[in-house]
């Protein structure tokens, strides 16, 4: 979104602007700053580029700070990662050249979307990304989101390895002491996940019902899964009619909306799939723990601090629950091996990595690259962070420039 | 089966002589050993049974062979697991009040049936057992056999963790070194199992394709996956019919019996879910991986035997395939850290849990009780091995008694 007319300082269309630089220089002229090398499948997009003077950070690490200062003066563009912050000194630094600062990121938190806001720069991210591939009805993902079939493949993943002793399994092999493990009736066993004869109903929960929530669910309906129930916040009613057509469409014997003590006593897995933030702090707390089954795993892949861990480190130290597997935990990275959690051997703990597919990655990176070029050549971008509310706050509030 | 009439010294029913045995005896009649504890769920079919005398291996691993031959003297039924030897030895120190072997294992290759035979002994096993669980028309499992699900719930694990890095992601966050992991943007990255816009196409192939293959091909329908393809013995043909019933239920754009090349030529994921044997023996050899994609991952919930270990190595670490993930590895449990697939980092190995579930297991142990007890009071067994080939061995051949 474009700022109102007599905000800022005027323009000229970025056409007119490569068409008067081109005439008189023979270096490229735009400089473009990438933080990150966003591999051979998509750097192609922008060395392709004739206009483009490219200044790309050699390492495979997060960029360096004071490498970021020096090279962005002059810059016309540049791609920044969620590690990068783009703060008013950097901004400064670039100079009004800048035009577009570019995240390979769904998140936007580490960029000042006001002083970016103030200097009339756009700023490109890569939410979700449209797919339109139209196959089978089964699958979710077919007119839906991509992220979220990454994070509702590895809910699954979780899922499994909690239950089936997927991390101690793999660690015992890894440590080379296969051959002292003795087979016994019982060793090495958990919960089932697919329904059996003899326990013919599996209920699975979900905390927050949303896209990725709804993608895992399908996922599990081979399975064998019966019943699925939900809690979301006040804020979001049941939706009798959606929930009506799941249960239809899946064959299950429930699709509802249910409190948080009955989520927990029912729940053979639950999968805490809702937004982090005050309202959800803590949600998974002893109180809850204290309510579900012995044989129940928890799921996390969504934010850490949902889950409060010394209380899930005791319900697994305690037998409350049979397992967990999480994707996250509050105050990571920093995740040592004195850590309860680390320390209970039925966790199953991946580092962030839900969204981690070539897939995705490449997609957003394209997208990152796109926002980019379209920046620079006044096209309309993919996918712009509005700022309209920060165009509201320079113009009423008191530290209009 | 009972032998034939006249072949081996005639017996009173079980329950003439149970009445006897009652009125002349004050201890209980029927001596039984258990070579495993059952558990406590199964253990009171025993406890409870006022005309036996337990004996149960009082620890928990496989149970001494002194012990066994010390104890079994005398006893008219025995539990015993895979791990106990069932021969002439002991079953001559057992003695001719033994009626039954009731194995809590599917296979009975550790039990000498031809001495059984002779003995005109039952043998009791725990085959799959079947499900009258009718449920979800997606579900494959209601109407066959629980033990399948178990082992394709735990393929559909293997294959998510080969691709996820689910084993890799684990390790270092176990070790402590998530904080030293700084994001990146293919970092963790790995093939997604879901389709996406950009990869709408998705190729599963199965090599070998009985009921645990079918069972996994349905877990995998939510994830989009688009093709199926499988190999299985010349003895095999083609399921024209099956297949095409296959296509139109899942929505895929094929089911269908292809050659091997093809099968590694097109294959994303591809599962080793063949019976063992020579005719398997290193199905997946150098050959067959140099013709995979370099983003395809393999996954064996079979036999070890079935794939060449140091071909798959070679594959991972030069990059033919994205990854493995193993349930069982030749000449396991022997398979030391220096073993070739366990310094693999894209190799993925549990120690052979395919079936170890606690659903799973306490069916099995239930039905060797109840295997047991029936041979005891002269009922139908719920699971007999079938001796009269071995009768006829004993009636035809030189060794006949």
């Amino acid at each position: 979104m474009s700022p109102p007319d007599g905000l800022f300082p005027s323009r000229s269309s970025p056409s007119a602007r490569l068409t008067s630089v081109i005439s008189h220089f023979s270096s490229p002229p735009y400089k473009v700053v990438v933080c990150r090398n966003l591999g051979p499948d998509v750097m192609p997009l922008l060395e392709n580029r004739h206009e483009f003077e490219l200044v790309v950070w050699p390492e495979d690490r997060a960029c360096d700070r004071t490498w970021l200062l020096e090279n962005i003066a002059g810059a016309t563009g540049v791609i920044v990662m969620l590690t990068d912050k783009v703060d008013t000194e950097l901004l400064d630094k670039a100079g009004p050249s800048l035009r577009v600062v570019s995240t390979m990121s769904v998140g936007h938190e580490h960029i000042d979307l006001k002083a970016a806001a103030q200097r009339a720069l756009k700023v490109g991210y890569t939410p979700d990304v449209l797919t339109d591939a139209g196959k089978s009805a089964l699958h979710p993902c077919s007119s839906t989101l991509m992220n979220f079939c990454a994070v509702a493949d590895l809910s699954v993943m979780l899922a499994l390895m909690a239950g089936r002793n997927g991390g101690i399994g793999a660690a015992l092999v890894q440590n080379g002491e296969w051959s002292n493990f003795s087979w016994a009736p019982f060793g090495f066993c958990g919960p089932q996940l697919s329904t059996t004869a003899t326990s013919p109903t599996r209920k699975i929960g979900f905390l927050g019902f949303g896209r990725i929530a709804q993608a895992t669910l399908a996922r599990l309906v081979p399975f064998g899964i019966t019943h699925c129930l939900y809690s979301s916040g006040p804020s979001s009613p049941p939706n009798l009619q959606r929930d009506a057509e799941l249960e239809k469409k899946y064959n299950l014997k429930a699709v509802a909306k249910v409190d948080l003590d009955e989520l927990a006593r029912e729940s053979d897995v639950l999968f805490v799939l809702a937004p982090g933030g005050s309202g959800t702090y803590h949600v998974v707390n002893e109180g809850l723990l204290k309510k579900m089954k012995k044989t129940s795993i928890i799921v996390n892949a969504s934010r850490g601090t949902l889950v409060d861990s010394d209380a899930l480190a005791k319900a697994l130290k305690e037998g409350w629950i049979w397992g967990a597997g999480l994707d996250v935990v509050e105050g990571e990275p920093n995740v040592t091996r004195d850590h309860p959690l680390v320390k209970e051997p039925r966790c199953v703990i991946v580092p962030h990595i839900a969204s981690a597919t070539l897939e995705t990655r490449k997609s957003m990176a394209t997208r990152a690259a796109h926002n980019l070029i379209a920046a620079i050549f006044g096209e309309n971008m993919p996918a712009e962070v509005d700022l309209s509310a920060f165009y509201r706050m320079v113009n009423d509030g008191p530290h209009r420039p």
